[in-house]
């Protein structure tokens, strides 16, 4: 099988990995572990609470998109893993029970300042739900191998 | 006990959390579950990444964070969650064997533009090991419920 490799991304392609189904019990067991406050553990004492009703860990959100695009894609490509997270926006709760897709779209792409070997994608990510709505968006920048090598930007 | 509120925290001010003993089979666990890249499962597979050897996701580091603040302040606080992060840097690999702490520093605060039971503020919190090297930078606005309602900035 060949990779995917820096060259093989092209600035506004878009792809959709999933679905994936949340269930009640890992969202109540994430929280327990990493964040255990009360409207990601309870439904009584969530309701009291902003997300109105129990929600997944936005942090539990960003674990289940990083999960989903390994398999998507990261698997077999040639990724050296990413430098960190420019932004991320938790703008719907993710109730248990839902569908989530990532729906991933290629804003920029640039080889390395440093590493002939070396390209940088940047993406946005979006966690949607079963009726197509955005739950969360995540914009970072994945480093991959190049093909050939090139001359540092 | 009396919670913190939005009015108790000040710009400027630093506090430590921690420390907290990062294990290898921690490592191996998270990363088999969320992200299951050779470089967070295996020390040969390891070796041959840009991390230079078995280090954590950093999406570990990230929920490690969280638990350690949500126990350092956000339990005993009138936290309302957070709409999202807005810059994460993974600039050094966390290793099993470390035991990490939490250094969190006030960048700003604010009013609510829309409600006056809540107030703002921006935390840099950076994950620092045992040398007090930093290894994660993360930086997010978390609300709070303020003891007075004030006038909506």
């Amino acid at each position: 099988m060949t990779k995917r490799h820096w060259e093989d991304f092209e600035s506004g392609a878009v792809a959709v990995y999933g679905p994936r189904l949340v269930t009640r019990e890992e969202i109540i067991a994430f929280a327990a572990e990493f964040d255990p406050q009360p409207m990601h553990l309870d439904e009584v004492a969530a309701s009291a609470t902003l997300l109105g009703g129990l929600g997944a860990s936005g942090w539990h959100s960003c674990c289940l998109l990083m999960r989903m695009i390994t398999d998507g894609f990261l698997f077999d490509s040639t990724s050296m893993g990413s430098p960190g997270i420019e932004d991320v926006r938790w703008i719907r709760p993710l109730r248990p029970g839902t569908h989530i897709r990532i729906r991933s779209t290629i804003m920029d792409k640039r080889a390395s300042n440093s590493r002939p070997d070396m390209g940088l994608v940047k993406f946005l990510f979006e966690v949607v739900d079963d009726a197509d709505v955005v739950l969360t968006t995540l914009v970072t920048t994945i480093m991959f191998g190049r093909r050939e090598r090139g001359a540092a930007s």
